[in-house]
């Protein structure tokens, strides 16, 4: 493949350049952005063959997911993204239009959010991968949704859909496709998941005690903010979300859907807690921008997560 | 390995955590980061089998390194790191104390540039490899360093040494005791290379007209700066700099000298240009921090850079 700056060349029209607010650095060891409050910055790496399959995923997927997945950090802590730093990690044999491929997805996610895309650097390496580092600004600057805020007698509220990205991988692994015609939503939310920027204002103005975004799996990741809360956290099974794609695919692969639902990573949904007297105003505000806030358990005295008095922290799965 | 979370919180105490003025981000899915004014970014990444090989470094040379590149890369630009984030990538065979130990190198070099450490991500992957994103400010908010600002009549400096890197990778590849020996500089330059922070303000207040990190070879850096400002540099054989460990490893192995100040990569030495009548105030200035700023050639009315007339866009090599 060309050498690296070959390479910028031909990836120049995906990236932002200079010009007044707008990062420079395409040409620069590095990006000079315009800020104004403090910075919030997330840092995540996709690796082929960890974090994605090529006969599974475009590489303009990949690239999506790689801004996505970021982007959804920042909207954990109240933030919206600003500028994309990418790194890209290329084995010698990955055409110009293979790199463009991916910085294409990069560039579609960019323009979703409204983030700029710096070029950041590009390297050798025996195994593809993609390393992007999003930086944003608060909502509010006075605001910083964390994970250690949740109290006993807080609700705890999911936006966004459960067990589909994982539906949507075991499918397309396993060939599905009559669900995956049926359920295009699948492999979609495998594909290309959506970060829920609209839901940070909101969360924001009702004032959510803590939140964090749901990658690896509705337990796990709730088991992180009950530990760091120093809180215990029930689930009740029913008011979990069971989407008609989730239960046909679990039907089908004969799954516990609940495995999917509780267990299944990169949904990219927020999870949060607040007081009961907040729900309203949460509710209201997410509604004005067509999302649903679902409550699915409480947070009491104790310690870990339960679903229906069940422990779940052996459900879920980590990050590779 | 151990898993991400119990990975982080063994390389905790080598991390900045939470504080007045510091980033959160340890437990968070993003890091806040207090900062005024514009913000700098860079990020490069270092590949196992590509830019480190752990026979010839420890791993916390790679740690450092990993830091020092990207503070480099900001010092180009007329700025100095506040914060570093880190996506390390790591095979499943690496122990929690190798982690330590290239955390632990990271830290130093955080350390050493009064740079605060956030720990960004985790993944597994078939390759180590971390990538670093270094977000700093600028030492004067009004004066960011181009690449592309160089004009006809401007004197070519250099600041740090050259070659040493190239020579010190050399060195160790062919295990040459003795010259490692009498020139510890050298491994020291290719496993520790310094971030050239201190020259930073006196470039500032002398009004360079543009710089670039010496990471490539200095005749292309100069190439991309000569051909990013639209101008020719020649660059004078003799007032380049030659240290006795350069010049002995060249001969032992029967190289050019001139291959290595001139093609080898790694320095990390700042390259810039700088109007005649400016010079007397940047020598000062460097003077000052014990620095020395070495006229190795001129800019000239059109293209390429050239060495006593010779063309050496084809010495110098491209980072991996």
């Amino acid at each position: 493949m060309a050498g690296e700056f070959a390479l910028l060349a031909a990836l120049r029209d995906l990236l932002d350049g200079d010009g007044p607010g707008l990062p420079r650095g395409v040409d620069d060891d590095a990006a000079v952005i315009d800020h104004t409050g403090p910075v919030v910055a997330a840092v995540d790496t996709l690796v082929e063959g960890v974090h994605f399959d090529r006969r599974l995923s475009s590489l303009e997927d990949v690239g999506f997911k790689a801004l996505a997945v970021n982007v959804s950090d920042l909207a954990a802590m109240g933030a919206l993204p600003d500028v994309a730093l990418i790194s890209l990690q290329r084995p010698s044999d990955l055409t110009v239009d293979q790199a463009r491929e991916l910085y294409t997805g990069m560039r579609s996610a960019a323009d979703r959010w409204g983030c700029r895309l710096v070029g950041g650097d590009t390297v050798t390496s025996p195994v593809l991968a993609v390393s992007v580092t999003v930086l944003g600004r608060l909502v509010d600057e006075r605001v910083v949704l964390r994970r250690d805020g949740a109290a006993p007698g807080d609700l705890v509220v999911v936006v966004g859909s459960l067990g589909a990205a994982a539906a949507g991988l075991e499918a397309l692994r396993h060939d599905e496709h009559r669900i995956l015609a049926d359920h295009p939503e699948l492999a979609t939310a495998h594909r290309r998941p959506e970060a829920l920027t609209e839901a940070v204002p909101p969360m924001v103005v009702a004032g959510v005690s803590s939140a964090i975004d749901v990658s690896d799996g509705l337990g796990r990741d709730l088991g992180h903010l009950a530990r760091l809360s120093g809180v215990g956290i029930r689930l009740d099974a029913d008011r979990l979300p069971r989407s008609e794609g989730v239960l046909a695919l679990a039907h089908r692969l004969d799954l516990d859907p609940l495995d999917l639902i509780v267990g299944g990573g990169e949904d990219q949904a927020l999870a949060m807690t607040v007081p009961p007297g907040r729900l309203g105003r949460l509710d209201a505000g997410l509604d004005g921008v067509g999302l649903r806030a679902r409550v699915v358990g409480e947070v009491v005295v104790g310690a870990g997560v339960d679903l229906d008095g069940r422990e779940v922290g052996a459900l879920g799965w980590e990050h590779h």
